[in-house]
C-alpha cells in the first residue's frame, strides 16, 4: 500500500509520540485523583498546576484564567451559553458570523430559543467579517460577540484587534469570545492584547489527544458553569479532572512554540508549493486568501467538474487523506455554511475540498498530494462530466 | 520509602497497563477523526463502535442506547438535566436521595432553579433507600426518579429492581435514572432487567483513563443534549468522540468481566480481612454493612478520637493512600452528606475514613494498612483527645 500522506490536520491531528509517552506515563503512574488529599492526589494536582502553568504561559494570561474542558465544542457551549445566561439581567442580544463552527451556531441556536436574538454577521469572498460590521451590530443589550479566529474550512483570519475594539467602544460590558480551536498553536494568540474575553482551545487539533480542551475566560468574567457536581476547577467545570489530558494538551501546546516561527514558515512554505502545483490544473481554484493574511495550514481547493467525495476516495487509494470541506461535523452529509457565506454555488460547495497542514507533514507530502490530484482530476471529470 | 499501597479506588485508579498501550497506539496510529470520511476516520470509527458494542455487551443493551461522554458528572448531569428538561411539559418533580453524588444534587439544584421540584428521600442507617419511600415519593407528575446504584461513601446497595418497580407501578412515564459509577465492574449490572431507564458510568473508576464517561439511554427515552455543536453520537454528544478514552474504557471494563466472579470473590475477601483486622482496634466502628450485601470494595471506617484528616496523613507516610469522607469532591473540606444521612454526629463525620479496593490490590494491602492504623491511632489519640 502507498504510504500515508495525512492532509487533515484540522479535522484532527497525530499524537506527537512524546506527549504520547507522557499520558502513558501518568496513567500508569501519577494516577491519583487530583482532589485527594493524599501524596497521589497531590502529585496528580501537580501535574494539572503544571499543565496549566505552561498553557497560560503561552497565552500570555494567569492558570487562574484558565479552565480544562472535554473538548473545544464543550469550550465554545460553556463560554457562549454560559457567558450569555450568566449576563442574561443586562440584554438578551448576540452577535457571531455566518462561518462559525457549529458548536458556536448551535449554542447561539440554543440561546434563541431561550429567548436571545442573535445577529448573524455575512463575510467577504475571503471569508472576512469586517470589524465595522460588528460596530454596527453591537447594541446596548447586546452581551456577548463571538467571533472564530480561523475558519476550519477556508482558513481565513479574522481581525480579532480590531474587531475587540468595535465591541468594547459600542458596548464595554459585552464579551468577546473567540472560537481558537484552529488558530491555536498556528499562530500567536494573546488574548489579552486582543481585547478577548472567553476563547476555545482543543488539544486534538494540536497533536494531544482527543477528549481535552481549553476554555480562557478573563477576569472578572462570569459564566454559568456547564458540567456540575463536585466543584472542580473552583466550580467552573465539575467532574474528575483529565489529568493525562490537560498535561498532554500542555506538552503538546509546549513543543509548538519551541519552535515556532521555524514551523510556522514550513507549513506557509508547503502550502504555497501546494498550491502552486495544483494551481496548474485547469479550472482550479482557491477560496479565500493564501498568503500571510490566511492559515498557514488550511487550503479550500474547488475542483468544478468533479465531486469531492469521489476525489478525496481516489485519492485515499493513494494514501491521500484530506476533507470535503469540513470533517468536524459528525459524517452525515451537509452543506457547508462558509462555503456558501462566500458566495459558492451549490456546484462549487459539492466540488471543494479541504487539505490541513500540520508540521508533521513535509514538502514531499504536498507535492505527492498535488501529483496525485492532477493524475486524477482529469481522469474523473471524463465520468462526471455529461 | 515505603511501598505503596494505594486504597482509594473509589477516587480514582490506576490505568490497567494493557489499556494505557492501547491508547497510546491509538493515539499514535488510529488518530483519525470518525467523522472523516477517509480511511483513518472509517478506522477511528470501528475503534469507536467496537468499544460501544463491548460496553453493549457488558450491560446486555445495543450499541445505539449508549453514549460517551467525558465523565460520570457529565453523563448524570445529561440523564438528569436533560431527562427532565425533555420531560418538562409532563411535569415537573424530580424524586432523589440524600446520600447521591454531587454530580446528581447539583443536577437537581439546577432543575430546582428552573422550577422544578425535588423530593429528597431519607436513607435507613445503613445507608439504604426503601422501594416504599420511593413508591409514595413519585406522583403523577413526576418526571425523574435518580437512585444510585453503590453509595461512594459507605458501599451501600440499593434496592435497584424494586425501586424501578416502584416508580414504574407509581408512573409509567417517569424515567428512572441510576448513577453507577461506582457499582459498574463491581456488580454486573443489567439496567433492562433493573427497569432503568438511564444509567451512567465513568472510565476512572474502573482501570481505564480520565476523560471518559458513558451514559446509557433505554429505547424512545428522550433527553435534550448538553453538548451542542457537529450532531456526533447521533446528536445526543456533540465534540470529536474520544476514541482512545472509549476504547480504553471497553478494554478495561472487558477486562474486569473476564475474571468477574472470582475478582469480587477475591475483593470481598480483602474486604473481610480488613473489618476483622480494623475492628481489633478499640472503639472502632465500620458504617454500613459489610457483608455480599455491600459493595465489595468500599469500607468506612470511623476512628472515634482521631480526626480523619490526621490519620490520612500519617497513614500516608506508611505509603498507604485513602481517603476521608469521600475526594470525588474537590478538596475544600466539606461535611458528608451521606455520613449524616445515615446518622452519623459531626464528631463521627470528622472521623471517618474510606477505604476503597480494586483488582490491582492484593490481601497483604490490606493486612498491612490495618497494621498500620492499629500502630497509628493510640498514638494519635494520646495527642488528640484532652
Amino acid at each position: 500500500m502507498a504510504r500515508e500522506i495525512y492532509l487533515d490536520n484540522s479535522a484532527t491531528t497525530r499524537v506527537f509520540p512524546e506527549t504520547a509517552d507522557y499520558m502513558r506515563r501518568i496513567c500508569l503512574e501519577a494516577y491519583g485523583n487530583p482532589s485527594s488529599m493524599h501524596h497521589k492526589g497531590v502529585e496528580a494536582e501537580k501535574i494539572l498546576s503544571e499543565a496549566a502553568r505552561t498553557l497560560a504561559g503561552l497565552l500570555k494570561v494567569k492558570p487562574a484564567n484558565l479552565v480544562f474542558t472535554s473538548c473545544g465544542t464543550e469550550s465554545d457551549n460553556t463560554a457562549i451559553i454560559g457567558g450569555a445566561l450568566a449576563a442574561r439581567r443586562r440584554g438578551t442580544h448576540l452577535v457571531t458570523t455566518r462561518i462559525e463552527h457549529p458548536a458556536v451556531l448551535e449554542s447561539m441556536r440554543f440561546l434563541e430559543k431561550q429567548g436571545f436574538t442573535v445577529t448573524y454577521l455575512p463575510v467577504d469572498r475571503d471569508g472576512i467579517v469586517s470589524p465595522e460590521s460588528v460596530h454596527e451590530a453591537v447594541r446596548p443589550d447586546t452581551v456577548l460577540v463571538s467571533v472564530m479566529h480561523t475558519n476550519n474550512e477556508i482558513g481565513s483570519l479574522q481581525p480579532l484587534a480590531e474587531i475587540g475594539r468595535a465591541v468594547k467602544d459600542k458596548n464595554p460590558a459585552a464579551l468577546f469570545h473567540t472560537d481558537a480551536v484552529q488558530g491555536f498553536g498556528k499562530d500567536r494568540i494573546f488574548p489579552r492584547q486582543l481585547g478577548v474575553d472567553l476563547l476555545s482551545a482543543s488539544g486534538h487539533k494540536i497533536h494531544a489527544p482527543k477528549g481535552i480542551g481549553l476554555l480562557y475566560i478573563a477576569d472578572k468574567v462570569r459564566i454559568q458553569p456547564m458540567v456540575l457536581g463536585g466543584g472542580q476547577q473552583r466550580g467552573l467545570r465539575s467532574g474528575t479532572d483529565n489529568v493525562a489530558g490537560a498535561a498532554a494538551m500542555a506538552m503538546s501546546a509546549g513543543r509548538l512554540y519551541q519552535n515556532f516561527d521555524e514551523d510556522i514558515r514550513a507549513l506557509r512554505a508547503m502550502k504555497a508549493v501546494f498550491i502552486e502545483e495544483v494551481l496548474k490544473i485547469p479550472e482550479v481554484r482557491i477560496n479565500g486568501r493564501t498568503g500571510e493574511d490566511s492559515a498557514p495550514h488550511i487550503i479550500s481547493v474547488t475542483v468544478p467538474g468533479v465531486r469531492a467525495e469521489v476525489l478525496l476516495h481516489a485519492l485515499e487509494d493513494r494514501g491521500v487523506y484530506l476533507s470535503a470541506g469540513s470533517a468536524c461535523a459528525s459524517n452525515r452529509p451537509h452543506v457547508s455554511e462558509t462555503l456558501k457565506a462566500i458566495g459558492l454555488s451549490s456546484d462549487g460547495t459539492g466540488s471543494t475540498l479541504r487539505v490541513s497542514l500540520s508540521v508533521m507533514n513535509t514538502e514531499e507530502d504536498v507535492r505527492e498530494a498535488a501529483a496525485a490530484m492532477a493524475d486524477l482530476i482529469p481522469f474523473l471529470r471524463r465520468y462526471t462530466r455529461r
